[in-house]
C-alpha cells in the first residue's frame, strides 16, 4: 500500500510506554504514576465542569495560571500550561531548537525527547553521565545548542542542587536550558526562582506525578515573561484549546489543596526509602533517588530475568536495554502494602534462584 | 529582553478565537458550540473515570477506536483519536505536508489551518471559492500537493456531494486530500465510505460540535489502515497520550447513544432553517448552510456595525474582515429560545437604524 507519510518521518522510532494494564490485581510500578486518587476538592471541580462540557474551555487558561502562579511565587505571565508537561516539552524544542540548533542532553534520561528530536530533525548531543550515573555540570560549559535534562534526573533518581543548574544557565547564556521537574516534590530542589535572574531558563512541571492527575493531562512551564510568550506565540499555533475544562478545573484545585498532595509526597518518599533499604539488604544496588520511583541493580540475576518473574505475578516495573542500563530497573513507588507485596514477591523470586 | 525563539517563528501569526464570556446571561453565538449538554451516559462516564485520574490514559485509546469504528461502520485500525480535532489536522499537516509540499484550500475556509502551515512552514495556495462561495471541484484537479477543506465549509455552510468530493481524489491520487467533516452531522455527506476506494482520502471528525463535547477535547481521523498508521507514527512521536481519560470515556458513551447526540443535530437543523427564515424575512442574505451556524449578510446595517451592536446586548456573533467576508456574519444556532432573542435583537437594532 502506498504511503504519503513524508520521507523524514518515515524512519521515526517508537515510544514504548510502560505496558497499560488496568485489570484489577496488577501491581503498575511502571509509569510512575501516584497510587494515591486526587484529592475531594477535584472530584468536586470535576463534577462542576460536567455541566458545561459542550461549551470550549479557556484557551488562555486564565484561572489555572493564575493559580499556578500564586502556588509557585510567580506572576501569570511566567506560566505555560500545556496537555501534559510532554506538550510543553515538545513546544519548547519546536520553539527553541531545530536542524540548525542540536540539543544537548545527558546519555540516560527520559526516552520521549528522543521522539520530539526526531520529529523535528533536531540533532542530539548525548553527554554521558558519569560512572556514578550523576550529571556533571561541567560537561554543559558553553553547548552549542539547547541544553535539556530533567531534574531528578529519570530514570536515575539522582539530582542537582539549583547552584549546580545555575552554573549551566551561567555558562549558556545564548540558549535555552530546559529543566524538566516532573519529579522535583518528591526531594529534589526547584530552580523556578532563577527565572527571574536567567531569561534562558524554561521549568517544566507535570501534575502526572505529584499531582495524582496523569489520566486528565496537565503540564505547565515557568520562565521569565519573554521565554513564555515566545512559548504561547507557538503553543496558539498548534494546539490553542488544548487544555481541557476538566484538567484546568482540575489543577485550580489541586494548587489550593497543595497540602493534600505534599503529604502524598512526603508518604511516597517514606515509602520509597524503605523499598530501597529493603532493597539493599538483599544485596541490590540502589541509587539515592530523589523521584517517586528507585533505579535500582538485583543481585543474583540479571535485571531482565527479575522484571520477567515479576510480570509472571502481575507485577510490572520498568527495564530499558542499552550498555549502561540492562542491569537496572526503575521501580515506581507504590503504597506501603504495594512495596510490600513488591519486595515479598523479589525475596521469593531471589529465594528460588 | 533576549527572545531565543527561532527566526522562523517570530513572525507567526495570531489564530483569533470567539470571545470566551462565560458569564451568565451572556448568548454565545460565536464558537459554533452545541447549546445542548452532554448526555447523561457521558455524565456516568466521567463520574466513573474520576477515582482513576492518578493512572494514565490508555495511549492506544483502544476501546474509544473501537466505539468508533463501530459507528462509523469501519475498522479498529481505520481510526485515530486526537486531542481535538484540532491536532487531528495539526499532525496531518505535519506527516503529509512540508516546505516542499504545499497545501491547496479554499481562500475562505477555516482559518486555523494558516497557523498549522504557518508553523510548519507549509506554503499555501489558496483557491477562491466562486463568487456565490461554492467550491468548484475542477480548480482541485491535479494540485500540486496536499489539499484540505472542510465539507461543510466553514464559515459559509456550503457543502459538496460525496461524487463531488470521489472527483477530487480521483484527480490527485499522488497527494491526501484531507477532508474535514466538523460539522457534517448537520446535513452534509459524509466521504467516510470511500476510505477504501481512496487510499489518499483523510476524514477528520470532532466531538465538539454535534458531539456536546467542545470542553473536554476529542476528535478522531478515519482513512485506510496505511494512512492511519502513518498519522499514528507522528502522533506516537509528539503526543502519546494526548487524548485524556474522561475524553476517551465520553467519546465511548456518545458513540453509544447516538441517538441522543442525532436528535440535537435535527433540532439545531431546524432551528438553523427557522432562523433562516426570519433573517431573510428581514432582508439579509443567508446562505443555505448545512453547518450548526448561518453564514449571513445583513440589511441596512454594516456586519462590523451589527456585530457591535449585538455584542453591546451581550449576544456574541462572528465577523471576520477581509474583502469577500466582512460583509458577513457567522452566526452559531442555539436552541430556539437563544434564536428567538437573537432575532428579536436584529430586529429591534434594525428598526431602530
Amino acid at each position: 500500500m502506498k504511503s504519503y507519510l513524508r520521507e523524514q518521518h518515515r524512519s521515526l522510532p517508537a515510544y514504548v510506554p510502560g505496558t497499560h494494564d488496568e485489570s484489577d490485581g496488577v501491581l503498575r510500578l511502571n509509569t510512575n504514576e501516584s497510587p494515591y486518587r486526587p484529592s475531594v476538592e477535584v472530584l468536586e471541580a470535576v463534577a462542576r465542569e460536567i455541566p458545561r462540557l459542550n461549551y470550549y474551555n479557556d484557551p488562555d487558561c486564565t484561572e489555572l495560571r493564575a493559580a499556578i502562579s500564586r502556588k509557585e511565587g510567580v506572576e501569570l505571565d511566567n506560566v505555560l500550561a500545556g496537555n501534559g508537561s510532554d506538550q510543553v516539552l515538545q513546544l519548547a524544542f519546536l520553539a527553541f531548537a531545530g536542524p540548525d540548533c542540536p540539543i544537548y542532553l545527558p546519555d540516560i534520561t527520559y526516552s520521549y525527547y528522543d521522539l520530539f528530536a526526531a520529529l523535528y530533525q533536531i540533532p542530539l548531543h548525548r553527554i554521558p553521565l558519569r560512572e556514578d550515573f550523576t550529571l556533571c555540570p561541567a560537561d554543559y560549559s558553553n553547548a552549542g545548542g539547547m541544553i535539556v535534562f530533567p531534574n531528578p534526573n529519570a530514570p536515575t533518581g539522582l539530582a542537582l542542587t539549583r547552584a549546580e543548574v545555575a552554573g549551566i544557565l551561567e555558562a549558556n547564556p545564548d540558549h535555552v536550558v530546559l529543566v524538566d521537574e516532573a519529579y522535583v516534590d518528591f526531594g529534589g530542589e526547584t530552580v523556578v526562582p532563577l527565572i527571574e535572574t536567567y531569561p534562558n531558563l524554561l521549568v517544566v512541571r507535570t501534575f502526572s506525578k505529584s499531582g495524582s492527575l496523569a489520566g486528565l493531562r496537565l503540564g505547565y512551564g515557568i520562565g521569565c515573561k519573554q521565554l513564555i510568550a515566545d512559548l504561547a506565540k507557538v503553543r496558539n499555533a498548534v494546539d490553542l484549546y488544548g487544555v481541557n475544562r476538566m484538567a484546568q478545573a482540575s489543577g485550580v484545585a489541586i494548587c489550593e489543596n497543595w497540602k493534600y498532595y505534599e503529604d502524598n509526597c512526603r508518604r511516597i518518599m517514606d515509602t520509597r526509602d524503605l523499598t530501597a533499604y529493603a532493597l539493599c539488604e538483599m544485596g541490590f544496588t540502589v541509587l539515592p533517588s530523589r523521584g517517586n520511583f528507585l533505579f535500582a541493580r538485583p543481585a543474583g540475576i540479571s535485571a531482565a530475568d527479575l522484571q520477567g518473574k515479576l510480570a509472571e505475578r502481575d507485577i510490572f516495573v520498568r527495564h530499558f536495554s542499552g550498555p549502561r542500563t540492562e542491569d537496572w530497573l526503575r521501580i515506581t513507588i507504590g503504597t506501603a502494602e504495594d512495596m510490600a507485596i513488591f519486595v515479598d514477591a523479589c525475596k521469593d523470586i531471589l529465594g528460588a534462584e
